[in-house]
């Protein structure tokens, strides 16, 4: 018999065999892990009334070989059309490629791969090289009524890349991935838009000796998704960072656009603004790949200056005063946090084990002066800038959750959060191997609608017996923020755990949110577009789309609600 | 012999005489008045080489009544239906009323009226008190085909309120002129569109008393237009306020938007954020009237707090030296300055004069330090917030001016300015009186082409005999400016007038400016919107348009080149 406390499930710790489904299915790094520690590992069995039996066996795993054989609907000539253009070494005709590039990062794409259940894949891979090659390939596809899509990072978790109509699917992140220009001056960067965010990020830290300016800079767009999502991706997926509250949010940041549509290419001015009518700029942003397809971006870029980053943290009695906090200094006019996000008590309890804070002095010292369990709420935060707005921001951050009741935790919370920012993804993976899915949607909010919204889907959600449901808000606005819903449930059902998410989303919508802050809506949510928006303002979208796309190629089968 | 000295033109005192031309085209209060004083009176003197005997008879006046017949060009059935749909009393067909509102405030408009010259009018002036009513005009007139114009304040600059085609005027700030709720957990106010800026300023100001709220709120938009602009106008014009630095753009300032269009009513959402495909909202914003009537709008407030407001002013050796200055602030990330403006050469020469800082002691020692007449650069600012951030705006402001040579020049001049703000469109009629024009037009700039701009379209103004021009930046972004230019001259021939005024915007273009940064296009400048915007993006409008407005009744005749 093992011991209890010793024993430690057989956490995947191997990337996954070249050509097998886990392959595509698994996010990010392939040799990348992140495990579930000891004490939530603990929640989960008693959650879920489980035992260490249970982890011993893993479920699925999804190592078999991609060995499915399904023909492509292009006929020889078309194939012949494609390698044309971009050359025989940039198409892909083999299955597993054909499959890996139809896949996102939902669940259900997940449990579906798992268990080795292959729906409609791409009928072609094609790996763009430059802007000609984009527009003679759409050119072609829009006479011949082939169906393009795009995959930039494949993190959409909406269906996004998902060919619902077969086609051709253009992998802008092979070769379109270049940073064209870094103007000091006008503090922008000019890229292509199959770019990667640690790239960028990368380029513009280093900007002094890449590309010979006075300053570093950063491109301030820091999603979960950052390391496998690309700079078009964000822009038409209106995407948002984990520092927006003081960046701004993907729509925000981009300046100008060029996008090839098969009504011919559209390249917008870099103007910080100008009173030359609506922007067409403007359209683009959303249009998740409808329109047309982003290939040139002029993105804003920042000062990088992290000696002046602040860091603060705050436990809160209960919810409310964690959100009144949060209003108050989105309100504050003194300057925004950047990371800027608070907990509900669920979710401040399992971040709390998390952040290795439970059980520490911090723990004894806040159950000490009243901070209950499952009523305490996390807050942390930094504050980006020059060092003088830095500190007066964090100060006057301290100021607003003293009197809104909070205690400073120091430093240390977002400390240990900042490091694993972009690592939660990878827990999914390890919890799938033995049934348990974590999923993620999120919506957005007014101050006067948030705790009606959080309240009813959270009672939605946690009507479903054993399941977990964790909710934080940290992307905020003078009017309002998001809602961020993380639940975990034990379901090897695919048709179970489907219709548990639709329930859960057509509640968000009910409740009064929106269908997403910043994960789009795909194919996902298509549905529930025209009751979202009404009728009218899905003509308007109708008639931009019939506008740019009248033979309807562009990412067609329900994106959009299209 | 009268002592030059003392020899003071006659400036209008008087308001204008009800019923007369000057009665349509004076700017602003009737009873308003804004002289140029002495030092300004020599400067146009010397620089026109003209004596005081030139100005002792007025050359225009308009003071002659609107004494023209001209027949409208609805019929009695149709006039009888407008009727039926407002009342007898908010319909006219009087001469003078719809001249009146077919007018705005270009200078050849004034030029015109002053000569009694009225060319095409509105056949029938209308003021629908709400929605319901706005939405039968709009349907019987969508059906009848008769064209629809929209007046507000009143204060356009290039035709916006123009009926090139005749049909109806409606005018929206008669009745549609109500602030419907505030909304301070959101920081949001519902208003009609048809509201004017001191009537939401005064009601947000003390919001504590007239909503019962806890705090007072601001706008945060102040054009030079805004005691006669509506917040309806402020959207469609894409307007940009005197402390959009700090407040955001018309376009950032504005959530949600109701609009009657022929194609039906559309209300879009009031979220700070939402991933929910293109934003409907956005193709509004700079629609100058020619999709549909934005009726209602939610607006996002701010905290009124005038206690904390800081002033500063600083001299600088040159332009570039303050435009160096003005983009490192802009870049520094300590918060923007609210106003914040660059005078150039020339126009430091007239601002010194006009703050009244000519000839003082500072003005003395400013000489003796080296900042020399018709180079040296007046900067002047204001910061707003929380107590903590103006304060430390203004220390960080300063440090920046110091180190690109700047002198600081105490709250001095920013004080001097802010009362007249709104006061220097009446100077325009006692110069004219006196066949003397100001006219202004601007632009929007990246920081890379400021200079080339500045430059080439000064030079070109320059090149004309006799011609003052002045240039400040007032608007400023992390990416650019923007540019204005106030040209002065002595010109009373129509023709002449417009040729050059039409170069000059052409310069503008050709130059790498915008056709414009806040007074939108118009149909003055519509003409060019396809040469500037490039025939793709005029397909995306023109899309739009047709979309909205099929049979082509809303603003018809050049508004936007559409």
């Amino acid at each position: 018999m093992t011991d209890k406390n010793e024993f430690q499930p057989k956490w995947r710790e191997t990337e996954p065999k070249r050509g097998s489904f886990r392959s595509i299915f698994k996010y990010g790094d392939p040799k990348g892990f992140k495990h579930p520690n000891r004490r939530l590992f603990e929640e989960l069995k008693s959650t879920f009334n489980l035992t260490d039996e249970d982890f011993r066996k893993k479920e699925t795993t999804g190592d078999e070989l991609v060995d499915v054989k399904i023909d492509s609907n292009l006929s020889t000539d078309q194939i012949l059309e494609f390698k044309k253009i971009v050359g025989e070494e940039n198409i892909s005709l083999k299955e597993y490629d054909r499959l890996k590039f139809s896949s996102g990062q939902t669940l259900e794409e997940h449990m579906k791969l798992r268990r080795q259940l292959v729906g409609t894949i791409s009928d072609l891979v094609v790996h763009p090289r430059k802007k000609s090659e984009v527009q003679e390939i759409v050119n072609y596809c829009n006479v011949n009524k082939i169906p393009v899509y795009v995959y930039g990072g494949g993190s959409s978790v909406n269906f996004g890349v998902y060919p619902e109509k077969g086609g051709v699917t253009l992998v802008l992140s092979t070769h379109m991935n270049k940073v064209i220009e870094v103007n000091e001056t006008n503090q922008t960067v000019r890229v292509e838009a199959g770019i990667m965010g640690p790239h960028l990020e990368n380029i513009l830290n280093n900007a002094k000796s890449n590309f010979d300016t006075s300053k570093n800079f950063t491109c301030g767009h820091f999603p979960q998704s950052f390391e496998y999502s690309t700079v078009g991706g964000w822009i038409v997926t209106l995407g948002s960072g984990q520092q927006s509250s003081y960046y701004g949010d993907a729509a925000d940041l981009v300046l100008g656009v060029e996008v090839v549509t098969p009504t011919g290419i559209i390249k917008t001015y870099d103007f910080p603004a100008t009173a030359t009518g609506p922007k067409v700029l403007d359209v683009f942003k959303g249009s998740e790949g409808t329109f047309g397809i982003v290939i040139e971006v002029i993105w804003k870029i920042y000062r990088f200056m992290p000696e002046n980053r602040k860091y603060f943290g705050f436990i809160f009695k209960n919810w409310e005063s964690a959100v009144n906090a949060s209003r108050e200094i989105s309100q504050g006019e003194f300057g925004l946090p950047a990371v800027f996000r608070i907990s509900d008590p669920e979710e401040t309890h399992h971040g709390l084990k998390l952040y290795g804070i439970e059980g520490t002095a911090f723990d004894k010292l806040m159950k000490f002066r009243g901070y209950k369990p499952m009523e305490r709420c996390l807050f942390i935060g930094t504050s980006d800038g020059a060092a003088s707005f830095t500190k007066n921001v964090k100060q006057q951050v301290k100021k607003v959750a003293r009197k809104n009741g909070g205690m400073y935790l120091t430093s240390f919370p977002a400390k240990k959060w900042e490091p694993g920012r972009y690592r939660d993804p990878y827990l999914k993976e390890d919890l799938m191997d033995f049934g348990i899915l974590i999923d993620t949607l999120e919506t957005s909010v007014k101050w006067d609608n948030l705790h009606e919204v959080h309240q009813k889907v959270r009672e939605f959600i946690k009507s479903r017996p054993q399941t977990i449901c964790l909710t934080h808000a940290s992307h905020f606005y003078v009017q309002g923020t998001n809602l961020y819903f993380i639940f975990i449930i034990k379901e090897s059902d695919l048709k179970a755990y489907r219709k548990f998410q639709k329930s859960v989303i057509e509640k968000i919508e009910e409740s009064g949110g929106t269908l997403s802050h910043h994960h789009g809506v795909g194919k996902m949510a298509g549905y529930l577009m025209e009751k979202h928006l009404g009728k009218k303002q899905m003509e308007v979208l109708r008639a931009l789309k019939k506008h740019f796309d009248p033979n309807n190629i562009m990412n067609p089968g329900g994106q959009l609600g299209l």
